[in-house]
């Protein structure tokens, strides 16, 4: 894992070139850089083991940009959630060590390139309208160190298309089963493994499907087989959680 | 299709044992017989091709078994659902005639042994505690004058279950398909074949099952492949649209 | 039914054009279109009867242009629903051939003109803000190679324009019940007739309403009567299953 | 109108058998007569029209026949709504006067029999099962001085014996409908008629009829032409609506 | 009540101008005027006492105009309601009689001037915000014939100047209460009158108020009291039944 | 405050008879009685201001006795809320020092007499049927330490009794109000004071109150004067709440 | 507190400059201030203890300023809350004395200095996106005479921040505690604490937060330990009830 | 893992004890045991890693006991969850092998006794109440293979409590975090590790509780920092989907 910044910090204090007060304020300062509209937790990637990620919506592109360059002058992954290419556009400009990835609406700087995993993380989906939450799974999972692959448009509605993907399904640590309407595809996957699954409902549908809720009520009622729920839409959260499940032990 | 009493009344006309006005009057008469409790519709076979239906609940056995009696004696067929044991053990004496299905929880006397329907009907349900309302869409289909297969526990989170009954699934000419929790069978079925699949959602469940709510907007949910759904736990309506898609062409 | 592809496949075979690995490599070709933004499900005509359908809204007109002319290319019909007249205009540019139906804003191509159905479809609606989801249903249904009428403006608050139209209304093999506010049309309906009546709530109205919600669950309260019901404006989905029903045997 | 206490102070006072501070303190004690359990508010008849109503369920047969007793003292009209037959019988021994209507499940006492209304007050009901709310709205109207007539199981699923009755339906005042399920009832009937109906949902059905929501919100979207809703099961709020729409000009 | 053109059409028969037959066809054609894009039902007055009334909102300003050119050609009184200003400004042209009401976002033309009401109509409203709803009630009782009287601005967290409205709410025949936010007015209201009230919950509010929501559920909690409840938003719907309560005996 | 333990303990240090250890293990010990079934937190009196509360619905008697017991022992004030008469008798046995307030279903015993309050608080309530969480709210704030009185019976339809009740509600320091149906008393009640009024929405009514909900609904929107809410049925909690904000500085 | 209009009054009335007809008048015209579009409460500030507050969202700027102007001139406090930007730069061109409180989006003018408060009132919120609601809810406090404080970005997530604050939080007489998503905020902060809590929920989130109420719910099950609920988004309730139990006594 | 039978047949084929078609069959008839009232998954150990779980409400105690002693036969692991004590006891005569988990009210019976998992399970409970949720999900890891260990008790209103087991938390490898009310532990919890947390809301809490959907809406509202959530009162599904995570790679 990725704290060099402490590293450094405890190195400069046993070479001497700092003392230990110094040294003491330095980590103490760490946690929160004090930005005039925002508190950076840079400790965040201490504790939690990765670092604060920044939900786009709403935000102002400068304050964002700022944010962003703070995070990697300390040397710790950018993750941008929710960025539209317009907002990206003005951010990239002061900082153009960005990668935008259009469909998942994320910009990305990786910190380092370990790999953190012990295995491989499969982002599946049911449409092609719920690309842009799966995208946002995989983005999330494969900056946090992941190998991370994706397979969409698997709706149950058509079971030769998702047989046909059987072997890789089998193949994966986690699953990240991404899927709106009626939400079924989560629990058809959780009968063909043995692994953990991650379900995502999507506010995609019209109707009844009460943006995500039919979907959302759908996922919960199949957690008797290893899918366990994340919040409507919230890519973020369910890769997040795939990568927290897929960690090797560094102890 | 079975309306002798009309043909009676019609034929003893032509025949001159009664005049115009006795069959007119007769013929009045039939809609409805005037019970000190209720009105007994006669006439439905005639106008909507099958009997009046005695929802059993709540009523009492007495009554119950006056309405069944009325019905045989007008030639008719009887089906009572949602019909407890205790229920009917009292009906039976002045019954006898009836015949009790214990896990449909109906009581059925069928007058006449036809085959109405140009094919199979087939109820297919999810998990075991799906029979009772799997059960009375068979039963009902049945007492209609169809034919009628049942395929129980083949949830979609054991799809090798399912695939098993594959070819008996597209032998059907109308499918009922019966789901608690997430409802996801029907949409998976309807994925399977070129026939109306008709989905009943259970109150099977708990939790954010919310008593069949989350199976009901699944099943909503699954609508653009075939799929049309009836009310929850409505056993029932489901065999009995069955029956009128499944009905041969009478002209 | 209209599946020339794969006969012109198998008649080249018998013919010697071409050999059994080429033949077989073009059935296994056959199933989907790799497009760039899209699977196109070409085998769903064989396997569950009917072409894929194009669901407009939210999709590039070049992209839905391109599958359409992929599916005239390959001799199968095209639907596409929910599509506003200025995506049509640009898709009909490179697409000549289709037909844009202003109310149902749908655009339709039929491969064949063969009736395929045992009778009249019937759709009925209730007000004259439910026509573009009846005209969706008789679009489908109509594409799907079946006769279809439509009835509008009959709600059930002017029960003698209702009993106006009782001999065109029993004259159907299947119909299809589209109104908003309270949904009571379907059920007045049903019991003017003893055939299957696919219920559709559409989203007008205002307050209580709850965009679809309450007309959804009059309907599915009127399921006791041969009444099954689809999810809220999804007037393709009713004509997808009346067109199910109606279907003559071809075996 | 009953409100001959008040007379009779004013007339002692007049006739000198009383003097002024004696009837001031009469009058004054008059709204509320403390009990131990209750504030009897004998004042309301003169206030409202019609004298305090006691909902029965869930109070102690005691009690509530200690209120009857003293309302009838005062030659107040009684009527006690939610009455179960083994309370009314505990209640009948200390208020023989009493009258119970089993399937209203109400026990009043009439105070005097004038005729206060303009007209006849029509109660009709779609099924069966919403008899005991049709009832409670009879009666109430009934002890509040009108014309009551009832007409029962005429739901909208058969319009043939609705329009039997349209003449009926026509000669009335004011009308109450009472429907469960999807509540159409209402709806239909304001379509025959130009008088005000009040449509009373009931928590009649099963699955996604919600206890009586589904007609609830069936009824509400009825509302353009002429209708106007009570709560779920308030057969007696819709009564007393009905009895002060149908009350003659006194003045 | 006006019904003059079928009058006219008798009256020509008597005087010979016109044969039967001719007169026949005269009325059967009444009830419905076919224009391109509605059926006018001319015959609504007749059957329910009022002419047709034009829900403004979404529907195209020609159509409009068109539809009150023909009511007004017909000697029918007209209301257009839910009428933004610009649309009026467009139909105002060639329909240059209409009054447009601002407040209550209505256009009306009064085809007669005859009193037909008991008494007076009383609109009573919560909060300033209410207005639109209460004027859009005021201006339809008004306009089928009533007297009406405004009263803005007296929700119950003001008793004091609820209160001094006392004698003026005691003098109506009938009281259309219009509220928002929790929806208390009506019930405070009816505690004071002995005369229906007719409650009108609107979408004022913002958080858990639900657009309308609360305000409903909470008037219908009110129903004992003579209270009786529209659709949310529902002014027309509430001056309609108030005018129907309203009616003088015309027989 | 009563916290005459903690004293003990310390005064016992101070004066020699206990060490510094023994001292500090007392202290340690506080917080938390480890029972067989429960933590009995004796800490939260020091920490929260009141003494631990027990909820007595589900909880064995046997168990609610023992910790009744050790509060006691511990000089800490006992309050048992919704407490079934049966179990009390229990209870009873083990502790004859409790005191059990009937219609408020609580168990009290009172460690001190002071007067914390800095007024008077005062408990309001609309029906009868809504004594029961009145009285729990009146029990709480008294066994807290505070004068406490209760008005009755005082609903919004009834504006005469309430207001002939003005100046009491005046006099209070904080006020209570308890209301179940459309729960409009708190916002009529802040709209004559200049004090904070707690609304505890409760769940009394039928169909459309949705155990509690309209009233709670109905509260929340009449936030913007003053009032706040509690959950439904909790007058412990409002009790609780009123005590805090009526409590005298001790500082 | 600032009454002084009316002081004003009675002194000129004791000093004999007007005589008690004129006072009387002067007296009675000041509750209410007609103005063209609204009733302008000026006896509030007497009555409930602050002047009427405007909410400014959908009201004209113009008419705001008019308000504004006239509370001004009879030395009451001005708070306008919801007010965008653009509207108060119209507004504060009539009312140059308003100060703009841009995260909270509230105009102010304060007319008087005085500390009315017993302690600090401290308002505490989860999330950057919570501030606009926190501030709201501290302007409301200070203008009613309050100390206030803001702490912000304390969600529970990250506890160690959260506790970093026990003292100042411990030193508060009341606490607005502000928080969206899951709302969990109130109740760790009320286990911190022997203070009142207010809890605001807000309608930050996506997903299954349903605008806030999902944090809605989650407070108002917090109700045990202190803590009451105001409406989501209603920092302006939570401000103003925090004043009112801060409130030193008067008499 | 345990798959002991599987090994037993292919070892008796190398052995030359059966031969090819022998095995053939045996494995065949593994996955069902075709008993009179079910399917009895024997092979579902093979393919999702644990064997079938049987769900003990309302199944009949003579069924479960006869699934018991069959699993047990084929050397699987047994789990019954949700069984009474009273059918418990007719169960454990024919499988006196069982244990009783009595507050998780589960019969358990361990195949074999590896440790199957990376680390610790840690179930945290937020109090009392939620005891027989946390056993569940504490046994149903444990008989799959796992140590766990439970901390009861911890709620987040005493923060002092919970972070007194903060090392023991941190010392877990995968958190299952079981709450009702407004469900903000797992959040809590989650902001003080870098393992992954599984959400239980449990149906644990009064009035706007509403059986758990409160504690559920908070629990899908915390899932950005790595928790996912199951269904309410889903004890055995977050056990289930705790072993999957806490697995052991097996290759």
């Amino acid at each position: 894992m990725n704290s060099r910044i402490i590293y450094d910090i405890l190195e400069k204090l046993k070479a001497g070139s700092i003392d230990v007060d110094a040294a003491m304020k330095a980590l103490k300062n760490l946690p929160f850089l004090e930005m005039e509209y925002a508190k950076l937790d840079l400790g965040r990637q201490l504790r939690n083991g990765f670092p604060e990620v920044v939900y786009g919506e709403g935000k102002a592109p400068d304050h964002i940009a700022e944010i962003a360059f703070q995070l990697k002058s300390h040397d710790q992954s950018v993750l941008i959630t929710r960025l539209s290419p317009s907002a990206f556009e003005i951010i990239s400009k002061r900082c153009p060590f960005l990668d935008y990835r259009e469909i998942a609406r994320c910009a990305v700087w990786k910190a380092a390139d370990e790999d953190l995993g012990r295995g491989l993380i499969l982002v599946v989906s049911a449409g092609t309208s719920d690309l842009p939450v799966a995208g946002e799974a995989a983005v999330t999972a494969e900056i946090m160190g992941n190998r991370v692959r994706q397979i969409n448009d698997i709706g149950v509605a058509g079971l030769h298309r998702l047989l046909a993907h059987r072997d890789e399904i089998r193949s994966a640590e986690v699953i990240v089963a991404v899927a709106g309407m009626e939400g079924a595809l989560p629990r058809v996957i959780s009968g063909l493994v043995d692994k953990p699954v991650i379900a995502v409902p999507t506010s995609v549908g019209y109707g009844a499907s009460f943006k995500g809720l039919a979907a959302l009520l759908g996922m919960l009622n199949s957690c008797a087989s290893g899918v366990t729920v994340v919040n409507i839409d919230n890519g973020f959260g369910a890769g997040y959680s795939a990568a927290l499940i897929n960690r090797k032990h560094t102890s």
